[in-house]
């Protein structure tokens, strides 16, 4: 890729994002859009836009999101989201100092030296202009590489000092969410697993509290014992399927009628999709089918309750300070029953996994991590298998009726482009699926925990695969000999290939952020789907609302692919200081339009409290390791003799991870109690937090518990009972 | 050696064990020594023995401490002691169910294999009697190794299986001692540590009160702030050693007016030694001293309660449930603030360690371990450089007064065959004191854990220099070349030179429970010096009591030399299974034994219900481990195919130390709130509770505790206090 080359693809990527911004004005203001470009306003029910639609300035989000601070966040979005915008202006800043330190003095440094030629340089000579102020440039030995030594030490003290600030500051947004004075039903919970069978003539519910109550005579308020309820979920989900369906019908029906008073009632057939089978009346076929499930459901909710009762429960403190200090004691002897974690959120609870055993959870957790470390390193195995099959001669043979349509010739050459890589698209669309089912399989009990799990994973991925595996693809196959002879020179033949591919990755930077943010802002996907659903499908107001429905951030796919921005930046910061402002504007847009998407799109569909903070935190460490490694790499390949005085920074990383794994680390996990102890706004009403708790499958058609006393524990009354 | 040099040594060994255990009957019998036998009857108030002395059974005491159950020895002498037991019984169990099976399978197999002449084998052919029954008899391959590969997977299944047994007993050991209804201090106090700088017009004790206050409204008691005591401690001492002198000085003055009515006063010189000075009335001037020290004590005591408080406090809890909880629980969030731990029994604080902060404990901690590395693995160099100075001729040079008693024949022999070993001696004599200084140093607050680290520690340098050094002495050297190409081949170079000392560590196993026992049974040294300075030194009833004052077990340096006949006993189980017998003689005799020293003579000197369990267990298991691939190693010299049907061992090992790990380890850790929860056989005095832990520098000449104020922060009002 020449200068030239690189311009173009600069220069449309540009264009994209003008075009895509000047949609997103427009679209934006119209009134029809306005489910799709303010959802969080609406569900929170707020005024989607402040001003009229027309008067506004169509710049004015830029204004209101430069303008919200980190509590509107909060408020909007939930403290998970601001931790996200701590990250964003973490890396953020980090490239902001540096780039101001490294780029007026090692641009002038580089492009100065005329030591060399252009032979042993970025992009082999072929890229002059940038490759003038990229370290290529410079000789391999002499004082200026003094300047990129001190750089390379500038960029770690610089990201030191961010993270330890940043660390700091979430560390206190999560102290005042955990204190703040609201009641939330999961500060007044704790989740106990692993619950030892019961003696005989006691029941489940009747161990939980007596043990409970022997420990916390004054503060246990009642205990829930999770159900194994796949059953009545099943029939919970049907009933709720043949409710919506009425409700269409109804529509439909009254619909049809506005126009023709005459007109019939909607009928369907009962066989398979509604194509074969009987013909029947489809309001009178829903109701009957709803009253039966009901029916069903009240029976199986009766059974689930009595006979369906597993080894773990949700147990009820009256204070959050009683429950903030249950989930971090040790309980029984034997470490391995009755222990505990905190409650997540109820809307989080993933119910199938509380019931798994200890030893359970463990071995699926070492199974699972087998899996993904195959995944990431093998998974070009299977894929170019496949890909070999997918040839357009074998596709033909297996299904025949293809031909026609094949031997078209347009058809074919843009099959015979893309087949190849077919697989690969498939693999890598549906990967982070794959990576969240994987983290469920686990065991953890809460979608947060979940979503970090799977982040982590999609983290070491595409860390993996896109920048080394990239980086080394080239040198790769060559390499390979020298590798095999001496493991530690993974890093010298990473480090002597990383300036060729710096102009690869200046051009995805770009790519990334021009388009990949101004589809983001703009919605153009999210905008057509919805007006497709709301024009051809959509017949009652609740399938309007699902069709626009926004999500969350997605957090787990997003920080990685923010993460792997940042390795790329940071890894080149000191070898071609260029990729710096483009670091900047990536990290400064994102946080611009996100701020944007976070206060008007996005709803979170969990609250951790921060909880992802230390693993992002552990993730940017590890990337500055590996960005100080393959600087001592890169200067291991030069005759510059000052060399080592590199060695000891991934040393020093490695103790500023541990300080601040000793002091910040255990509040992520465990409640301080300093913080719960706050006083909050009124005194909880321990019904309706115990009630959030119960699943919709089994409070539906329920409006008194007299039911629930098989699994879930009547209110301790304190003071009768026996301590 | 040869056979008959090694059964010469044997019997020798032998006869001495004998003559002590003779000597032991027959002094113990005399009502003079009941002290030195039977102290810890004496100061337990009982009756030093049962029977009459002269009626009973010179052996009784074998019977006594067979018959004696572990709750005998729990009253005696603490659960640490019963577990003791429980390691020593678990070492013999694993030698005697080892040995049922190993020595008729395997000495049969390798006495009638006649493969192999006397060349590669045990001992170097000098020792057909013992070779013909080890694994080195048994030919390079053949079906016959077969035998020694299920040998070694039964000595490990029979390991894991007494190990999980002792583990789920000790468990419950400790659960039981911590759910006594006895009211133990320690249990009602949580050790606070780090505490954040007060802010002004606020005392120590006011923040630390409302902290606690705040968060435990109903069960904080009150607290007591860390003061630096040095200063008063150096008064106080001094203090009680004129009182020590004026007791002395009177008993002297009686005893003489007894012969001598009108015997003169005791008199002494007040400068050095009292060698020099001026002569003073001794009972006066210590009556003088003594009236001005504690004038001196009380000004101190103020000024340390007021002006020295630490960052740290002892924290009172009006329940056990209640400190139990708060010691596992997170206070603040920032971690290395507030930091709790349990409180250990006030006789085995360390105050002086109480008030080091979070970050000196880990630097402390990471400086001891390298000073350990350094000690374990380099201690030879300043040894042999010592040595060779302290030459002869060098001492005569520098001391030129030893001339005329060097200058004798006999003299000079002795000196000359000891002088270059003489560093050594006094380097090993003084090195348990110097691991315990080192442990102390760390910045542990309890006697209990400067014990298990010390042990720890001793442990790691007697298994790597005793048995690793002996066995690669001889072929170290030569075999230096062989590990630095392939630093995997210490494992065969150790399994190489195994069978050659097998005869070396038969004879030290034997000279270990021989002579060591019999010492140990006999206490002829404790009983000289207690008589010497009965006769020569006491002259009040508290100096000799000081004389026979027997001390405890001394479980740091107890537990690492059984650990290291442990790892010898193992490592040659296979390879020359005859040492198994020994094995089980040494902790056989030792279990008898050391049953009558812990019910009869050794006073505990500290109670942690059981916590140096976990650290047994682990350095058990790596015993067990380093056993496991010595075996790999010596079958991998052999041209035996099935070979490696061992190397999962190892790996086993490491997943059952996971599980224990998992399953037992936190409640060693923690208190579990079940055991915690049992009733206590009377409400307890809280006061006494909290009186037991003021230091007696601090409480002497105190009868109430107005003056505490300023540092023991004032009972709770529970109800009045606003939370």
């Amino acid at each position: 890729m020449n200068f030239s080359s690189f311009l173009t693809s600069l220069g449309t990527s540009f264009v994209i994002f003008v075009v895509l911004m000047l949609l997103f004005t427009w679209l934006s203001r119209k009134p029809g859009n306005v489910e799709v470009y303010y959802p969080n306003r609406i569900l929170k029910g707020m005024n989607p836009v402040e001003g009229g639609y027309m008067t506004r300035n169509p710049f004015s989000w830029i204004r209101e999101a430069m303008s919200s601070s980190e509590t509107d966040i909060i408020n909007m979005s939930g403290v998970d989201t601001a931790v996200y915008f701590v990250f964003l202006g973490t890396a953020l800043g980090i490239f902001v100092f540096s780039g101001v330190v490294l780029l007026p003095v090692l641009l002038p440094v580089a492009s100065t030296d005329h030591s060399i030629k252009a032979a042993n340089t970025t992009s082999k000579g072929t890229f002059n202009e940038l490759d003038r102020l990229s370290m290529g440039h410079v000789g391999n030995s002499g004082p200026r590489l003094w300047a990129f030594i001190v750089a390379t030490y500038w960029v770690s003290v610089v990201t030191y000092f961010l993270l330890w600030r940043a660390y700091k500051h979430v560390t206190e947004l999560r102290a005042k969410a955990l204190m703040s004075p609201e009641i939330r039903a999961d500060q007044f919970a704790i989740l106990v697993r692993d619950i030892p069978p019961t003696s005989v003539g006691q029941s489940k519910k009747e161990q939980i509290d007596s043990f409970f109550r022997a420990i916390y005579p004054d503060t246990f308020y009642r205990s829930m014992v999770v159900t194994d309820n796949k059953e009545v979920n099943k029939i919970y989900e049907e009933l709720e399927g043949y409710k919506k369906k009425l409700e269409r019908a109804e529509a439909i029906y009254a619909e049809s009628k506005k126009t023709n008073p005459d007109a019939l009632k909607p009928l369907h057939k009962t066989g398979f999709l509604g194509i074969v089978g009987e013909k029947v009346d489809s309001i009178e076929f829903y109701n009957d089918k709803i009253k039966e499930l009901i029916q069903q459901l009240e029976v199986e909710q009766k059974v689930t309750l009595k006979e369906k009762q597993q080894s773990s429960a949700l147990v009820f403190f009256n204070s959050r300070v009683a429950a903030a200090s249950a989930l971090q004691n040790l309980h029984a002897p034997i470490v391995d029953r009755w222990t505990v974690i905190d409650a997540p959120e109820p809307r989080q609870l993933i119910w199938t996994n509380l019931s798994k055993t200890f030893y359970v959870r463990i071995i699926r957790q070492y199974v699972v991590y087998v899996v993904v470390f195959l995944t990431i390193f093998f998974y070009m195995i299977p894929i170019g298998f496949i890909s070999a099959l997918t040839t357009l001669d074998n596709l033909v043979k297996l299904l025949p009726f293809l031909k026609p349509v094949v031997s078209q010739k347009a058809i074919k050459t843009v099959l015979e482009a893309y087949l190849p890589q077919l697989a690969l698209i498939i693999f890598l669309a549906l990967l982070p699926k794959f990576l969240m089912f994987l983290s469920k399989a686990e065991g953890i009990p809460s979608e947060s925990h979940v979503t970090r799990a799977a982040s982590g994973k999609y983290f070491y991925f595409s860390v993996l695969n896109v920048f080394i595996g990239v980086t080394l693809a080239g040198t790769l196959l060559g390499a390979f000999k020298s590798i095999e002879k001496d493991p530690n020179s993974i890093f010298r033949v990473l480090a002597e290939s990383l300036p060729q591919n710096a102009t690869f990755f200046l051009t995805f930077v770009a790519l990334k952020f021009f388009v990949g943010y101004g589809l983001e802002l703009s919605r153009i996907v999210p905008l057509i789907i919805f007006h497709l659903k709301k024009k051809y499908l959509c017949k009652t107001e609740a399938e309007i609302k699902e069709a626009w429905a926004p999500g969350d951030l997605g957090y787990a796919t997003r920080f990685p692919s923010d993460m792997l921005i940042m390795t790329i930046v940071l890894c080149y910061s000191v070898i071609a200081p260029i990729i710096l402002p483009f670091g900047v504007v990536y990290f400064g847009l994102g946080w611009l339009l996100l701020r944007n998407q976070a206060l008007k799109v996005y709803v979170p569909s969990f609250e951790s409290y921060g909880r992802m903070w230390p693993h992002i935190h552990t993730r940017m460490l590890a990337t500055l390791i590996l960005y100080q490694v393959t600087m001592c790499g890169y200067f291991g390949i030069k005759t510059f003799a000052p060399t080592p005085v590199l060695f000891p920074l991934p040393i020093f990383s490695l103790i500023f991870a541990f300080i601040c794994q000793k002091k910040f680390r255990r509040f992520f996990e465990s409640p301080a109690l300093e913080v719960v102890s706050h006083e909050l706004k009124e005194i909880p009403n321990m019904d309706i937090v115990f009630r959030s708790f119960i699943p919709p499958c089994l409070s539906a058609g329920k409006s008194d518990d007299h039911q629930f006393e098989d699994a879930l524990s009547h209110v301790s009354k304190t003071g009768s009972s026996s301590v």
